[in-house]
């Protein structure tokens, strides 16, 4: 049964203000629904859509003004201030995913020992509370290991690849926090996958495809549906990925990141609980995006179907080139390649390696859809 | 060469603020672009979408502050004051389609002759200025004849297929405005087509498929695409539809609507200078969708792909059955039918008839699409 009262239009909440709260929104004002976000300051991306409450997200007064109305309360970033929004709205209006998923999964080691104590796939890791600690569990994986920090790493700020005692000693310095730091084998890899599960309250769940992705520098570059792995790796990584996102009672989209390792194991690096810029691609490419599939879930509406509509779907990550003002250069060049379809959102401000927006290809042909979804999003200069 | 600055993202400003406006604007975010709204009252449709000028959009001042900022400044209806914004905005801001098109298009008698005189097959009609010429010229063409009143007529409003002199005296009291009226022969046809052009300002354009659509109470009920007509008689449709919008001059998205006769000609029934709904199928049924394309279209940016992405979609119209407050009653069950892409335009008020969402949906065989989208569109009661 949906979260909100018969008859009413819902109005969804969103803790957050970036790119997947913009993508969100705009699944959510399709389907009729009003959308308010909640964010410490005014944002580009969310800005001429919905209503924005600006101030202390974490306050309670500020919480309960914003909930008010809303059917639900939802997040875009494991980040947001989901703890205190349950304690302000006292269960009146649901908030999800849960701080319990959140707790879980934004402390890596938290996370690792959680998935892995559910019996699901891990790379072998430690939790380090010194750096003595750290240094033998290091010598027992034996270099290069990584060096995680147990929170707020993204886009690969936060990890290291360290060969040596003296490099670890460095990461240490620069990664420890109070509990330390997760240190963790290193995992030979032939592939990085991503598999988005959405999922209601009650647990009825819909999975995507497969998705190959690549990362450069630490980030996410591209995006290939359905990845090229065998069809029975493609079962095993979907069965993994919806035990993981059971695991930690995920609502919403949770998007589960996968090693494809040299031994053709799958293993569990790191859960997303919101939506992904691995399931950017499902916008054109499903026949309901990971967005929409995202505010079905957290409003306890059925789930819609997460197949591909399209035999290939590419998406290709446009990063800022540079610091300055955001600019349209390169957009007309960008339109002019066959089939694509720009994102842009609407930054006002870019920044050196920002995501900025994405462009997606759909057809029939992987290395053509490739070629045409780079040859585009290289035009964008943003 | 788009129509605003090198480096500049555009601002799009849109006359009018129904689900035309709205889908268009949700075609504008996703690329970056900020949209603003001028509309002489306050509108669901657009409500949390960019900015609202509301007031006397007829107004010089007005339409002045509003297409200050404006890169475009376009109109969701040929009855919004496309004139008026030109003489304010003196060529300074580009005004697309121009009142030299809507001119044309919004007087049903001028349209017709127009087209006609461009060698266009259009159905046989005369303008009379006085009921007599009508009884004249509808004994000629022979009982019935269709009725239509010049301008203002929509979803069936203003026209009548009359049967007799009697039936004729009492529609022309009805529907003759000072110019007098439009008798047009009965056109006995096989089916109604739609065909949909995207052009930019120097000409380039791009044709989309040809739709079946289907009306019921003079209102579009459903959308098929492809058509089911024969190759080449798709490509007759397309050629008339191109040159019908040529003729007029049209910039942006302008729908020709068809009539497939029973002798298998083609004949133009009428322009819409606009996004339309025959074509609200290719927001998931085609590569780029009407809406971005007419976006695309009056910025004088490239065009987007307009093929089918799939091998059939449908689309069926959700109707008010009730005068009252709009309701998200029946949207959990729409919702459930499986594969839907559900719209609804956020209009607070619901009455009979009235347009207030549709119901795509994509795949690859028609009559199992078609049910899908039926059955979901008949669960929501909106």
């Amino acid at each position: 049964m949906p979260s909100f009262p018969k008859g009413a239009f819902p109005v969804v909440g969103i803790l957050g203000g970036g790119q997947l709260a913009r993508m969100t929104a705009l699944a959510a004002i399709r389907m009729g629904f009003e959308v308010r976000f909640l964010l410490p300051e005014a944002s580009g991306p969310v800005q001429g859509l919905g209503q924005s409450f600006i101030g202390d997200w974490t306050d309670a007064g500020m919480l309960r003004d914003f909930g008010a109305v809303c059917a639900v309360v939802t997040a875009e970033s494991e980040w947001a201030p989901v703890k205190e929004a349950e304690t302000a709205l006292q269960g009146r209006v649901p908030v999800r995913p849960s701080s319990f998923t959140l707790d879980i999964v934004r402390h890596k080691g938290r996370q690792k020992t959680w998935l892995r104590d559910a019996g699901l796939p891990v790379p072998r890791f430690v939790c380090c509370a010194t750096l003595e600690e750290a240094i033998t569990e290091a010598d027992h994986f034996g270099y290069p290991v990584l060096a995680k920090k147990y929170t707020h790493a993204y886009d690969g700020y936060g990890n290291a690849t360290v060969r040596s005692a003296d490099e670890l000693r460095e990461a240490w310095e620069r990664l420890a926090a109070e509990d330390g730091l997760l240190i963790e084998a290193f995992v030979s890899f032939q592939r990085e996958l991503s598999v988005l599960v959405a999922r209601r309250p009650e647990g009825a769940h819909v999975i995507y495809p497969v998705a190959d992705t690549e990362q450069r520098n630490h980030r996410c570059y591209a995006v290939e549906v359905p990845s090229c792995i065998e069809d029975t790796e493609a079962d095993e990584a979907r069965r993994i990925g919806l035990a993981a996102v059971e695991a930690v009672q995920g609502t919403g989209l949770i998007a589960v990141e996968l090693f494809h390792t040299e031994d053709g194991d799958i293993l569990i690096n790191e859960l997303a609980p919101r939506p992904h810029n691995t399931g950017h691609y499902s916008i054109e490419g499903s026949y309901t995006s990971q967005f929409e599939n995202h505010v079905r879930a957290v409003l306890d509406l059925p789930l819609g179907n997460p197949e591909l509509c399209t035999p290939v779907a590419i998406m290709v990550n446009v990063f800022g080139k540079r610091d300055g003002t955001a600019s349209s250069a390169g957009l007309d060049e960008a339109l002019a390649v066959p089939g694509v379809a720009v994102h842009v959102y609407g930054k006002p401000n870019v920044r050196m390696h920002r995501k900025m927006g994405h462009v997606t290809v759909t057809g029939n042909d992987r290395a053509v859809a490739r070629r045409l979804a780079e040859t585009s999003a290289a035009h964008l200069r943003l």
